[in-house]
């Protein structure tokens, strides 16, 4: 579908003086579909902590050319009888193979400010955000009924294997343990979007809730790839507790999604905590202060000599917020009601 | 996490004129959580098909005070030990039942500019779109390979039994096949998600490609329900095929994503015969012409006086998208590379 085309006067909105990564689109970033309309840009300054910095914000709009053009070049007679299929020009993958771009699917170069193309193709500059590194780190779900006692000590003892295992190895850990931190939201989200289709009801919001988390939670895993190079055995570890914690996870949804997000509302305290003593070993020098990885300054919008210290602060940060959203979902199961009578978070991570 | 803060001075650059609806913020929208800031708004004017309108983009950005505020308001002692928890200011759910917001949970008033409020959960402003009714619905992906014919025979064998069932009730039909057309994507996007964890591997922007398009076919279904009533024992049915139709297509994706990309492929281009089927029994006055929903009339930005006769249109547009993701998703499949080598459609629907 066309999102509006956006005319290129937008962009004498622009102010300077911005340091950080800037975005613009070109009138020439080009496609085999055709020229690309400039994107919108705005700017919007924010002073925070008393540094001044600038970010844009902005947002590819496909031009309804391009796409006509596709169509027009490939079209087939408008019969639905005939069934003529015209190999035009590909698209060339990564590696060389060709694609056919017959069906119109490609994606335009989206660039920088200073002429480089976004290297990321899973998430988008408008995608991108600013942590909130306020958030209180030590709120904490008082066990109050039977199955919150269940959740609070299933968590606690399966830290007592993990613990043995990772020692003081916390990038190793937030590393392996993201793997398993990203499938609560993707599959208690799936179980929503299911639910909503076969009840013919809304969905509060949640759906796109919880598919987030997961997804914030695979965003902390691709940065501590960068970080971390894990050896075989590790990885055949992360095979294994796939296989078995998403079964558990999903069946566990089934039976009690108040249990399930109690549960992970604990996992994300116990994670908070260890980001806390993996800061602290930082801090102390056991662990090197590496340079962040290009994918964490700019997923989070970091300065350009952003640390290891920065990116692990806003993935606490991240993971304080997941806390309370799930906790808060576990709540309204409590009440004996269902997720969609209480509106979800917007725009989260 | 907190976006920016944005500056009501982008409001300045509104442009006037605009007929369709306008969304705004004002700085009195209130949460339990503090006072929002303004919200960004812009405007892009498009002339399409001799028309002049315009729509507002905005996206609303959460203020960090908000979120320091309710921090401030409920913190615990900074120590993790102290497990005190303030019951604080709650929010109301839908039904009055009283849900706490110590978490900092909550989803701030969005209003239209005629001052009535956002009504939708599900969707934000700035995820509705218009839709490229130009696109190409005649093309088809011709059968070449074994699987290829696997899938298109799979497909219009299926076709017979929904035909016996559904006869020319076009409404029906459209609202119990869209409970089944909003699995694949979700699956698929799961099923990458798990993939890109377990590999530690980056997903080349498929798994939000895949995701976009169950979200949007469950609109397709919110839609629908607002015109159509199902029966009970159509509810029963619709129970019983999601049952059978996820595990299958679950199985079938693990197997071969190739044959799962292609069959719904086909099964989208038999979406656009029906569609285009319900559209000719609404012309010759078969089928009433009642006016659109307002669930849709929002979701994808149609005039106020849109009927069935365009929502049906767009919907059907929106089919013809999804036939192209997933005839190219099969082809990279075909050429023997994964997905994530070839990077996927970017903000469609």
């Amino acid at each position: 579908m066309n999102h509006l085309v956006v005319r290129s006067v937008v962009r004498g909105f622009l102010v300077n003086g911005a340091r950080g990564g800037r975005y613009f689109s070109t009138a020439t970033a080009v496609t085999t579909s055709g020229v690309l309309k400039p994107m919108d840009v705005w700017t919007e300054f924010r002073s925070r902590n008393g540094a001044s910095f600038g970010v844009f914000y902005w947002r590819r709009m496909m031009s309804t050319a391009a796409e006509t053009a596709v169509a027009e070049n490939e079209k087939t007679e408008k019969s639905v009888g005939k069934q003529a299929e015209k190999e035009v020009e590909s698209v060339k993958a990564s590696d060389g193979a060709v694609v056919s771009s017959y069906w119109g699917i490609s994606r335009p170069k989206i660039l920088r400010e200073d002429g480089t193309e976004w290297p990321w193709n899973c998430f988008m500059p408008w995608e991108t955000y600013q942590s909130n590194t306020s958030i209180d780190l030590s709120k904490h779900h008082v066990p109050k009924t039977f199955l919150d006692k269940v959740a609070y000590r299933t968590v606690k003892l399966l830290r007592i294997p993990t613990d043995i295992f990772f020692q003081r190895r916390y990038g190793c850990r937030a590393m392996m343990l993201e793997t398993v931190a990203a499938v609560p939201g993707m599959v208690g989200g799936m179980l929503l979007h299911l639910s909503s289709l076969r009840k013919l009801q809304q969905s509060g919001g949640w759906i796109k809730a919880l598919l987030e988390e997961a997804e914030n939670e695979r965003m902390h895993l691709m940065t501590m790839v960068e970080l971390v190079q894990p050896r075989w055995y590790e990885r055949l570890l992360v095979l294994a507790v796939q296989g078995v914690f998403f079964n558990a996870y999903f069946v566990l949804y089934l039976l009690s999604p108040k249990l399930a997000h109690r549960i992970t509302g604990y996992l994300e305290e116990e994670a908070i905590h260890s980001y806390t003593e993996y800061l602290k070993d930082i801090k102390d020098g056991k662990i090197e202060n590496v340079p962040a990885p290009a994918i964490a300054i700019d997923y989070w919008r970091l300065p350009k000599d952003a640390t290891l210290e920065d990116v692990i602060t806003v993935i606490r940060a991240d993971e304080a917020h997941h806390r309370d959203v799930n906790h808060f979902a576990s709540d309204i199961h409590f009440q004996g009601k269902e997720l969609r009578e209480a509106p979800a978070p917007l725009g989260y991570h």
